[in-house]
């Protein structure tokens, strides 16, 4: 979710929208979900909407045509999962052109049916419309306990920064196969306090870059601790390729050593990469050996 | 919302998502807006989606672009309308080809956000990217009191079948011009108890079929009550050209001369086509004098 891509343009969409003046909505555009306060005593609601198009994020004329459903539902229950909440419901769109074959769309709705089965979530409505390109748009309600809701603008100073798998290489066949981490994030969040979190789409990069804009704050990346993904061809690609789909997220000191002394004997394998160095300002290094650099915000770009 | 058109993979793809098993599901796939039971006292939630791409539901080379924005949220608007609620927040994915103009797109945010503050509408998310074609799909949360909320499934034997407006003659101009009867809808759920409803989007006589399928009913419209609106030139584009968003329900014929007695008196006004003749099977006849003919769902064809 979140309005992406380096287009000035986007900005100006944003611009005319914002800002939300609903007191309802408690976070409106900006971090992976939009958080709704619609009057549940213990919870808040949850709201998210991706879209995959043809060409763009995947290719109708792959052998396995069930990943592309899979993808479609995944990065937005990816989006819940970032929030540290659960997901209830989703409404599909399909942009559907003349070349697209039945037997393939219902292969599309399979993988599409196989995240929805493992997570208990319902399809509950959509729109089903001619287009001259394929494309899915999936909207998503989800939930969160109030004191869990995890946003990108929480990270402080001496917090340890984890992701919650190995990076890199993605776009070479993974990238399709996303396994939205809510078993992970509700781990997290039921066990742990989490500052802030993000899914990593955009790249490790630039979407801790996310976190550290909003939250204002200085991070150390250290070069030999970012687990590398074997699928990688390069260990940059672990900082920039993107949609890897795992957890990117902050933890104070105290709960991070916490975890280090468990790990191992925990549910799920979470990785240490770095830490928060500093707040007053936006920046990131990456220390390699003596070594420290500064990284920019480059990653993959989505639109 | 609710996926349309006649077209067999349609159901398919109904059939592998169907039945919805989760308990707060009350209503998925089928009406305008699927209902949900999230855990507050005396509301529903509402979900729905709508999408609209160019060449298709509109022609991006149109003077005004505005209207393609507004089309896009009043057609969801109107999905929640026509559950006797209100709308809450929207989520708005844009697939955005190379050729549009920033500023046309800015144009098209602008017909959103005309509609948004009209009815105190949040946009709270979405996803913008690239695509070979522009289209716009658009999701929304609304609220609607448990005891209010209108299905397509309530109509009755004697109830009488009523409409919030003219019809006819919308695609030629005034389709873009969507004006979601939410103030209609509210009036009508907090005066009176329809006991079906469903928005005009694919005619009178598709849409009328629809209430009749869920409600196993059968009806009868009189040609001479049905309000032809000036921009038909045909009055036949009453029964089948659809994109009116206009109100169609049913009220039983107690409430019916109820509100008969205070017509013209009323806030908005309402018009009485016909009734429901007989339960236990779905038909539709209109009556022209002392002739009466059969129906058929045939209708302006979306998909």
């Amino acid at each position: 979710m979140a309005v992406k891509g380096e287009f000035r343009t986007i900005d100006r969409i944003k611009n005319i929208l914002l800002p939300s003046h609903r007191k309802d909505v408690k976070v409106g555009i900006g971090d992976d979900c939009s958080v709704l306060d619609v009057g549940l005593e213990k919870e808040y609601l949850l709201l998210g909407s991706d879209s995959i198009v043809d060409g763009r994020h995947f290719l109708y004329n792959i052998p396995d045509r069930s990943l592309i459903g899979r993808k479609a539902v995944g990065v937005v229950l990816s989006d819940v999962a970032a929030m540290g909440g659960y997901p209830l419901a989703l409404t599909v769109d399909l942009g559907v052109p003349d070349y697209i074959e039945s037997e393939h769309l219902e292969e599309i709705v399979f993988g599409m049916k196989f995240l929805l089965d493992l997570f208990d979530v319902d399809v509950v409505g959509g729109d089903t419309v001619k287009s001259d390109v394929l494309y899915l748009s999936v909207s998503v309600v989800g939930k969160v306990e109030k004191e869990k809701v995890v946003l990108r603008s929480g990270a402080k100073k001496s917090d340890w920064i984890w992701v919650s798998g190995p990076l890199g290489g993605s776009l070479y066949k993974r990238h399709l196969l996303v396994s939205p981490r809510i078993p992970e994030a509700r781990f997290l969040v039921q066990n742990f306090h989490p500052t802030a979190m993000i899914d990593i789409s955009d790249g490790l990069v630039r979407d801790l870059f996310h976190i550290l804009e909003k939250s204002n704050v200085v991070a150390e990346l250290v070069k030999d601790k970012i687990p590398v993904h074997k699928d990688a061809r390069d260990w940059e690609e672990a900082l920039y390729m993107g949609e890897d789909f795992e957890l990117l997220f902050t933890l104070s000191e105290d709960e991070s050593k916490r975890m280090m002394a468990s790990i191992g004997s925990l549910l799920y394998r979470f990785y240490p990469i770095g830490k928060i160095v500093d707040g007053g300002a936006v920046g990131l290094y990456l220390r390699d050996g003596r070594s420290c650099y500064p990284l920019s915000p480059r990653g993959y770009e989505h639109f």
